[in-house]
């Protein structure tokens, strides 16, 4: 089945959905983006989604190219159009076209909406993993990394360099040698007392929607969640680590560059976390 | 006239110049870019902007879309379509289109290769400025400045800042209190004894082709040059100010914040290079 991307206003197939080259998000990175994951034909965490949007546009000063009702239902037509069971979609809302020109251009620029969506396998409940391997990179991005903009130069870098060092993740350390969050996740460790430690909100970190979901089942699981920033040499003595976004769910991480952690396998507390959040994305029970 | 662009092989009208949604500039400012300076129909440090590009390229690992000379040729056709004596041509390449994921794709994929040209008006040489003000914003970017890329957003949000109160430009300050540059020019200051300061070249900023081309030209005519980072307090009690950069050639800065530079009207060594840099752009005399 040929793909569907929607572009501002219009449903078009894939290979024919263009943006202007004087759209800002093309010459400026001037806009933001989202990705949300669909489990079994539901949009997991739409009202945390669109929250962040908004925050990342409003701190842009973008404006919302349409209300949140007619967004919605874009939502659902791209993810009806597509056949979409589970997978995932991706949005782009850009500052619009117009002449090339640093400052903002005048008031009456139209924002661009773009959306595209595609499926992937549905996970499995109960699946045993392997768990991943991450690298540690310098951490040389911009700092206002709390707007989910398409500013993202410094992020393929490091997920590039992860690759070639034949691994999933790399994990993004500052100059305090303190780490702040993956490429494209956030970063997790858990202490020897079981206490599961990620880095609090703030200019550094991306605030995740997955990150923020998984906080909550952790304190109604009776897990304790510390929001505090932990050190490279701190995660690499974890008892556990892990990963969380749209995209990887909760994943776990059993080494940190040459360093195995743990024993090297998934531990009780991740996997914990795991089952909560797949429960949480695939069943409609008493979490929606 | 309406303008011709040049996007990935095919010349085309302004308005229907476009670039597919998943093309990785769009999407993860994945590219770098040029802007070159065409005056009298001449192509300014033609040399000097290529060189750069083939650098911010090889930095990013981004393979020139072809060779030196058919660009050469794509830069002429350009010119010509948009009936160009007095202008500037901007150059774009991206990684090219691939489905959204953040790692390089593979080696087949394409890079994307935009060009749009248009006029602006002639400089007078000889014609009074009155120079311009900047402000000063935290310098929050990331920390390869000296890869041309298109990961702009920092830049955009400092011009809008400076439009906003009123004045042409922002200069960036690093948490050291040294200013770095511009948000799309290189900061130079003058000493009370004639000498020129700019910050030397590093990941701290990008190598201005005007930059060099007027540290040229000031050494050809016995103008002391240091190529050193100075602070704002520096800056503020200097003798003279300008910016430089392709579109803004030098410009004399006379207000900085809220205090005035020298006498609040363009210095004597900024006049000298104003002159000197008009005379090699509009000049086919010995510089050339």
């Amino acid at each position: 089945m040929s793909r569907i991307a929607y572009v501002n206003g219009r449903y078009l197939p894939h290979h024919s959905a263009t943006v202007h080259v004087e759209d800002r998000g093309y010459q400026f990175s001037d806009g933001v983006y989202e990705v949300a994951a669909i489990c079994d034909g539901r949009i997991i965490d739409e009202t945390g989604h669109l929250k962040r949007l908004k925050r990342s546009l409003k701190e842009l000063r973008i404006s919302m190219p349409m209300k949140e009702q007619p967004l919605k239902a874009i939502f659902q037509e791209i993810i009806r159009r597509n056949r979409i069971d589970n997978g995932i979609f991706y949005l782009q809302i850009t500052r619009g076209v117009a002449r090339r020109d640093h400052p903002f251009p005048n008031e009456e620029t139209k924002p661009g909406l773009v959306l595209t969506a595609r499926s992937t396998a549905r996970r499995n409940i109960g699946e045993e993993e392997k768990g991943i391997q991450v690298v540690t990179t310098r951490d040389i991005r911009w700092l206002r990394r709390d707007i989910k903009s398409i500013s993202l130069l410094p992020n393929i870098l490091a997920k590039q360099k992860a690759r070639e060092k034949g691994v999933y993740e790399a994990w993004f350390v500052d100059d305090s040698g303190l780490i702040t969050e993956g490429s494209s996740t956030n970063a997790w460790i858990v202490d020897k007392n079981g206490s599961v430690i990620t880095r609090q909100l703030g200019p550094d970190i991306l605030g995740g929607i997955t990150r923020d979901t998984v906080i909550s089942l952790a304190k109604q699981n009776g897990i304790t969640i510390l929001e505090r920033p932990f050190t490279k040499d701190e995660a690499i003595v974890a008892s556990e680590a892990f990963i969380t976004s749209t995209t990887s769910f909760v994943t776990s991480v059993v080494g940190i560059n040459e360093n195995q952690i743990g024993n090297g396998k998934p531990g009780p507390v991740t996997k914990q976390l795991q089952k909560l959040y797949l429960n949480y994305c695939y069943n409609v029970g008493s979490n929606h």
